[in-house]
């Protein structure tokens, strides 16, 4: 079965679920060259968009997802990766998730979580607040 | 707190999750309209790329997707949608998740789950196998 690169140039939206709980950890694209690395290297390899290059998760903080198990949709067009997240949490502002606010129907941003982690101690050559999602 | 729709096109990732299972039951894309039209009606509205217009989940099978809560991610460009789904299923195929099929590492599908519906009997207009995602 052949994933559908095609709609988005090249690019399938990824959504990283942890395994163990359920959580929705974080999403990013992959294109055919890091959906390959995802699979030969069994951690999650995504495709900066910013920086159009692989983009290995975990490649600065140390933070890799191990893949448990890809799942496809329908028609081909998007993957669902369930995952084992190493380390205290995948998001570059310093939470277990990235999905750390909800918005309320004006917008207004409410706080789900506290943070899991100094991301100035995990990203050393950033200052506070100057980390990148794709660090 | 402003979504990011600049990075693709006007559109955004929105990753649909049962709010009672945790289960992640599709990928769509929104647009500002859309999101608009999904925070107002307080039902999922996406954006169908191949129709190039507003697309409401259920609008054809009456499997409308009941929000929850809408989170946002650390960049603001990715939604998670957490919604209490109508009826049996979302998928156009039958099933109750999209993500009904995972991948070993040498592309072989495996299916992780049966249908929850016949979809010829919700999509009548459709012989069976010919609806379409955007239903």
């Amino acid at each position: 079965m052949e994933i559908d690169f095609g709609k988005s140039d090249g690019l399938v939206p990824a959504v990283i679920q942890d395994d163990a709980t359920g959580e929705v950890l974080m999403l990013g694209f992959m294109n055919a060259a890091s959906y390959r690395e995802t699979r030969r290297t069994g951690e999650v390899v995504f495709f900066s968009r910013s920086r159009n290059r692989l983009w290995k998760k975990g490649e600065s903080s140390g933070h890799v997802l191990k893949v448990r198990e890809v799942r496809v949709d329908c028609d081909a067009d998007a993957l669902l990766v369930r995952v084992n997240p190493v380390g205290p949490g995948v998001c570059h502002e310093g939470y277990r998730s990235c999905f750390f606010r909800s918005l309320d129907e004006s917008g207004t941003p409410r706080m789900l979580a506290e943070q899991s982690f100094a991301p100035e101690a995990v990203y050393p050559g950033r200052p506070s607040g100057q980390a990148r999602k794709d660090d």
